[in-house]
């Protein structure tokens, strides 16, 4: 007999599901097994120190503040920090321009929430970040899942999606979760242009840009919105690119602290949508952040986020190379925490999970990162959360496990 | 010309409606304005100092865990606390019965996300917690209004509500948010019993039962629906109510931390959206009100709280009684933070406060509380925020205002 609640759920339960992330999250807490599975940052490089000096500075000082209710759009002073330091090669922002959210997952839902009616078209890369389709599924949209290379999304096969009319494109141009992908500059120009034509305003998603080992950094999409759609003109950005930030990948995640960008229009409908959904994000946390920006210490931080994910994807892709049978293919990713293996057709990844946690070894079958089905040959591994010696010996039970697929195939 | 944000936002966006509160809350910022408007705690008694050493044994004895991704259902020290806590009078809880969420804000966000279908139905008192409408006119409801008096939710007039097949019943049983009101012993019954028979579930939220100044607590629509329904039964909690809690208004509002208390099935359903909305709560702030819950430092905390909001309750009856022209009545709470002025008819509560902010004195008129329009003469008062000095003022200042348009009336 169903309860009154089962009588009585919204239609849109349906289409809630547990992600496979927080599932292994659990299985690999089982001693011994190595996990390459949840996109977690190193938490042995955690600041904890200059947090905690912080942290009761913040309380000594102004500590009735930062225990009250505060307002919904942010704590002033972070919101005006933050403008300042996005504020830079034509791009000028004001603290109108920034909302604090509590973590970058509660930017996607909100903007989700103030975009998105049932039916609604949105396009997505194909795969892409399932948090994303999480947050958007609570409203029912339909997805059109354009294809990713490894130059980014697929340009050339945009204009058909467009074409329907979508609400937006998600995107997420550097480093991506799933496949630790950067979309190249050619490829950025093209999706803002034809963004542009076709008045389809773009969210990019932008937690790892700082998290790069190598290579010229890129210009943001929020950056080439302002050229393209500001050029000759001097006032605060007002763009068809909203971005979405997050102090989880370069401070710490269990603080739950991220920021958006966006049209100041933009930044007063997501506040409304805000207030219903938690008020405000702890002003106590945004005040630590706040300090820890100020002071300039996140640099000096990300330098040492950097070299740490840098030697643990260097040791990954060496053991990739050193115990993978030849048919798998893989990312080489120049910054970032994830890379992402193509199995041969027909090897089912989430068959092999099965066995990998017998030999102790965790990772994320890629069918879940497919809006659309498929890519049930694909593996995302991530590198930052495992020491160098932990990756090597994970690679080599992966390798060993492939090696003995491939023969009895 | 439209912008491209502008052609695409969500329908609900027309409801999403800024709060009265927030409002009023710039304005209060207003040096030498006296603030009988926003629902703050007062801050001079927040306990800082015993939450900066918390804080920093955290940060010492488990900084990696504080500061990394957590499980979505909360810190399961704290979860188990609160489920031991909540089982007495032959309720009996498991953690699996306790989600925590970025607020009590977020319970009924979340909870408003997994039931609500656009154009259901749900009842709820007249006047109510505008929060609430806010956190539900993002999924589109139609509201049935049940009239309130001085004994809480009239249940005699509650039936024709019922028959029309509502999702819930929102209800806040004690020194309800706007009028102070606390249910009777009776109506709680009658309100449970007839929800259980139309089996209609009922959203509890009780952020300020614990702050009673006087008179002896009453049984929660928790503890009543689990006699109910459990009678004779020994199994873990599976009722009808689904109970909403807070740190907020016991501890301190910016570390922005609630519970929801609820079904094993519902709790599941809850932690699926909150995946969604915003990953998990803080793993640091949750950590912190853990340790200062275990060492039974609440208990005391609250003592306090309910001496100073006594205090300043008592002034502002004795104050309203002295200052007041004969023809205002208002609510005489046992508890929580709020009393409610009804003017008499005719008198528009919005114009009034207009001529009060130039008196330098602040308070909310009751209409937006009101989810089916009227109210207009009705004024909602905090007593918690203000000093006994600055509340004894600004009644003052209120009642000349309102003798002198008494006379001009």
């Amino acid at each position: 007999m169903k309860t009154v609640w089962e009588q009585r759920y919204a239609r849109r339960v349906q289409r809630m599901q547990g992600s496979a992330i927080r599932e292994l999250l659990k299985i690999t807490e089982l001693p011994g097994t190595i996990s390459l599975a949840g996109g977690l940052p190193a938490p042995e490089i955690f600041p904890v120190e200059e947090i905690a000096v912080v942290a009761e500075r913040v309380l000594k000082e102004n500590g009735q503040q930062a225990l009250q209710y505060s307002a919904t759009e942010g704590y002033t002073p972070l919101r005006e920090l933050l403008a300042q330091r996005h504020s830079q090669h034509g791009l000028t922002l004001s603290l109108d321009n920034i909302l604090i959210t509590s973590g970058s997952q509660q930017g996607l839902d909100l903007l989700a929430k103030i975009m998105i009616d049932t039916g609604d078209r949105l396009v997505v890369e194909s795969p892409t970040y399932m948090g994303a389709l999480q947050a958007c599924n609570s409203y029912e949209p339909e997805y059109l899942a354009v294809r990713s290379d490894e130059e980014g999304i697929v340009t050339a096969e945009l204009e058909p999606a467009l074409e329907q009319n979508p609400k937006f494109i998600y995107a997420l141009p550097n480093f991506q979760n799933p496949t630790g992908v950067t979309f190249t500059l050619e490829r950025r120009q093209q999706l803002v242009q034809m963004a542009g034509r076709y008045g389809v305003p773009i969210i990019e998603d932008d937690p790892y840009s700082q998290l790069r080992f190598e290579g010229e950094p890129l210009p943001s999409l929020l950056a080439l919105e302002n050229e393209r759609q500001m050029a000759g003109t001097d006032g605060p950005y007002d763009g068809n690119v909203v971005q979405l930030n997050t102090f989880s990948k370069v401070l710490a995640p269990g603080l739950r602290l991220g920021w958006v960008v966006a049209p100041t229009e933009v930044i007063r409908k997501l506040v409304l949508a805000k207030q219903g959904a938690d008020l405000h994000t702890t002003t106590f946390n945004q005040m630590i952040a706040y300090e820890l920006t100020r002071q300039g210490f996140l640099e000096e931080h990300i330098t040492l986020i950097r070299q740490t994910y840098r030697e643990r994807r260097d040791t990954m892709l060496a053991a990739l190379e050193e115990y993978f049978p030849d048919t798998v293919h893989w990312t080489r990713p120049q910054g970032g925490m994830f890379l992402w293996l193509t199995l041969p057709e027909g090897v089912d990844a989430a068959h092999l999970l099965t066995d990998a946690l017998e030999y102790r070894i965790a990772f994320v079958p890629g069918a879940a990162f497919h809006p659309s089905g498929g890519g049930n040959n694909t593996i995302r591994l991530s590198f930052s959360n495992a020491t160098p010696e932990r990756i090597e010996e994970g690679i080599r039970r992966l390798g060993k496990l492939l090696h003995a697929r491939m023969l009895r195939a």
